[in-house]
C-alpha cells in the first residue's frame, strides 16, 4: 500500500466539495455533494463518506490516503483540529480532526475555509512571484484569508482578516454582529440580500425598477442572485445596491492593501459569480480611487484584485495544500512535469 | 576606545530629538534641538551636530559611538539608508544614511519615524508579552508602525501600516491625497485644523462655541491644539471636531485589530498631547463598539488602547533599538540589572 492520496475538504453551508491529488498536487478527482453538514455528530460521518465516495469513483482505495485537510466557515483550533464556532453550520467545540484521524488513521489538518483558501493561492502557479496576498471571500458572509511573505499570517487569535466586521460607513444598515456599516452588511450576499428586501419594504422601487418587488413578492424573500438578476432587468434600486457592494469591496481591497501592502486581493465566493455586475462597479470603484490619489495609484496596481473563475476551486485547493503540510516531508522531492510549486506557502500556519 | 554608545534620533519637522543610550539601552543622555532641519545638503552635518553636541554635554567622545539609528517622517529605504521622499521635510531621495556613516564611520540604521516608534516599543519591558502590536502616530499626519510576532512589518513596498488615507467617511472631507474622508483628513493635527477653520468660514460656531472664530480671527490660522483648547472652552464646533476625530482614531484602531488581530495599539504624536479631550472620545468610541457587538468586545481587549505619556520618547526610542541592531550582536551578552530586553524586535526588518 503506498498512501499517495491528498484530500481537500471545503465545507460549505450547503455543499461538501472534496478534491483528491496525488502527493504532487496533481488531480485526481473532484466530487461536490450538494447536501448541508448535519449535526455535528453527524458531520464527520458525512465528510467521510463523502472522501470515501470520491475514492471509490476513481478506483482507489481510502488506505491510499495520506492525508486530510479540511476547510469550514468559521473559527477554528488548527493545533487541535477543534472547529470554535461556525455559526452558519451550526457547530459549537466540534473536534472535527480527531473524527476525521480516526476515522481515516491519518493526519488530518482541520482550518478556516478562507484561510485555507489564502494559503492554497499562494502555493499555485498563478501566484509565483506574488508573497504578500489575500483570498476575499464573498458569500453568506465575508472575511479575508491573508498570506504574508508566502506564509498564512492567523494573528494569535486567529481574527485576522476579519474585514467584513469593518465598519465602512458609520450611519450604514445594521450588520448581524450588532454594528452599523459593517463592509459585510454592505456587500454580502446577506447584506445585499436584507438591502434589497428593505428597499422593497421601503418602496424605493420605482416603475423603472419594479422587478425586485416582484420577485420578493412572488418568492417570499430574496436572495442576492436575484438582486443581480433584477439588476441586469434595469431594476434601479437593486442597481443602486450592487454598486454599493462593488464600491465596499473596492474600499475594502484599497483598505487591505493599504494596511497590510498587498500586492494582490483575489476575490472568490459566491457572490462573485455574478459576473461583470459584480466585477465592474469593484473596478470603478479602485479606478475612482486612482483618478484621485497619487498614492492610490501607487498603492493599487493593475492587477490588484483578481477575481476568481467559479471553478476555481479556492477552498478545496486551500484544503488540500494544508493536507499536504499534514502529511509531512515525505513528497518534497521534485516530480518532473509538476504542475505546481510544492515549497512555497505550504507551511503551518504560525503556532503561537 | 571602547565603542559603547548607542545615538537614536528623531527627526521632526520642527525638532530634532537625540537619544543617547549604552548597548543595553540604558539612557546616558537626551537632548532636543528645536529646530527644523534645513534643505537636504545641510540636514546631515544638523544631525549630526545634535549628536555631537549631546555627546559632549555628557562628557562622551565621538568616537565612543557604537551605531546610529535614525527615524524619518516619509519614505526611506532601510536597505540603502536612503530617504525617498519626506513631504514634510521637503526631502527627496536624501542619502541620509550614508552621510552619517561618513561622519561618523560606524553603522547607520534609516527609517521611518513611526515604524522606528513601532520596533522600538516592541522591544521595551511595558509590552512584554505583546507579539502583535502598532503604533499609530498621530501628528500633522498619521500612519502607523506595525510589528508582528515580535517583528517590524514593512510590506514588500514600505507601505503597510499607512491607514491615515484609508477611507473611513466616503464623503466625508477631502483629504491632501486627493481622496475623501482619509483618516487622517478627520482625525490628523493638519485635518482637525482644516475641519475647523472650514467651521468657522461656514459659520457653524454658535454663539455658545465662538472661541474657534476669535482664535481664528486673532491668528489667522488655527492649529488643532487651537482646536483642543478651544473645545476645552466649551466651543461647540470644537467639540463636534475633536469628538468626531476621536471616533475616527476609535475606528481605526478596531480595523487595525480585525485586520492584523493586534493585542495593543500604542497612540503617540502631537494630537496625542491633548489629554483627555484626546484620549475620553476614543475609549467612548472603542466602548460604543464594544457595546453593540460581541464581536467588537471579544476583539477590542480592555487595554487595546494604550495612550503614550508625551516623554515617551517613542521615536528617538525605535530608533535607538534599530541603531543596537545596526551595531551587531557584540552587546549579546546578557548584563545584570538590564532595565530592557534586547533580545526582541531587535531584528532588521523584513528585506525582499
Amino acid at each position: 500500500m503506498t498512501r499517495s492520496i491528498l484530500a481537500g475538504i471545503d465545507v460549505g453551508g450547503s455543499k461538501i466539495a472534496v478534491l483528491l491529488t496525488d502527493l504532487a498536487l496533481r488531480p485526481i478527482a473532484r466530487r461536490v455533494v450538494a447536501t448541508g453538514v448535519g449535526d455535528p455528530a453527524a458531520a464527520v460521518g458525512q465528510v467521510a463518506d463523502a472522501v470515501e465516495v470520491a475514492l471509490h469513483e476513481v478506483g482507489r482505495r481510502t488506505d491510499e490516503l495520506a492525508a486530510v485537510g479540511i476547510g469550514v466557515p468559521g473559527r477554528v483550533e488548527p493545533d487541535t483540529g477543534v472547529v470554535t464556532l461556525a455559526v452558519n453550520l451550526g457547530w459549537h467545540e466540534v473536534a472535527l480532526g480527531a473524527g476525521l484521524a480516526d476515522r481515516f488513521g491519518v493526519p488530518v489538518a482541520v482550518e478556516n475555509d478562507v484561510k485555507a483558501a489564502a494559503a492554497g493561492l499562494a502555493s499555485r502557479d498563478q501566484t509565483a512571484g506574488i508573497a504578500d496576498l489575500a483570498y476575499l471571500g464573498i458569500g453568506t458572509g465575508i472575511s479575508a484569508g491573508v498570506v504574508l511573505g508566502g506564509r498564512l499570517y492567523r494573528g494569535s487569535r486567529g481574527l485576522a482578516g476579519e474585514i467584513g466586521h469593518v465598519v465602512l460607513q458609520a450611519d450604514g444598515p445594521v450588520c448581524q454582529c450588532g454594528l452599523r456599516g459593517c463592509f459585510e452588511a454592505i456587500a454580502s450576499g446577506r447584506g445585499i440580500s436584507e438591502l434589497a428586501e428593505a428597499a422593497v419594504r421601503a418602496d424605493v422601487a420605482r416603475p423603472d425598477g419594479a422587478v425586485l418587488a416582484t420577485t420578493l413578492h412572488a418568492k417570499g424573500r430574496l436572495t442576492a442572485a436575484d438582486v443581480y438578476a433584477a439588476a441586469a432587468a434595469g431594476d434601479v434600486a437593486a442597481l443602486a445596491i450592487v454598486e454599493g457592494a462593488g464600491r465596499a469591496v473596492a474600499r475594502a481591497v484599497h483598505l487591505l492593501v493599504m494596511t497590510y501592502d498587498l500586492q494582490t486581493v483575489f476575490l472568490g465566493g459566491g457572490v462573485t459569480g455574478a459576473g461583470a455586475l459584480f466585477r465592474d462597479p469593484v473596478l470603478q470603484g479602485l479606478d475612482a480611487l486612482r483618478d484621485r490619489s497619487p498614492l492610490a495609484r501607487e498603492a493599487l496596481g493593475p492587477d490588484v484584485v483578481r477575481v476568481l473563475p467559479p471553478d476555481a476551486d479556492a477552498g478545496a485547493w486551500g484544503a488540500v495544500v494544508l493536507a499536504r503540510t499534514a502529511a509531512g516531508p515525505v513528497h518534497e522531492t521534485p516530480i518532473s512535469g509538476e504542475p505546481s510549486r510544492p515549497a512555497v506557502a505550504a507551511d503551518q500556519p504560525r503556532r503561537r
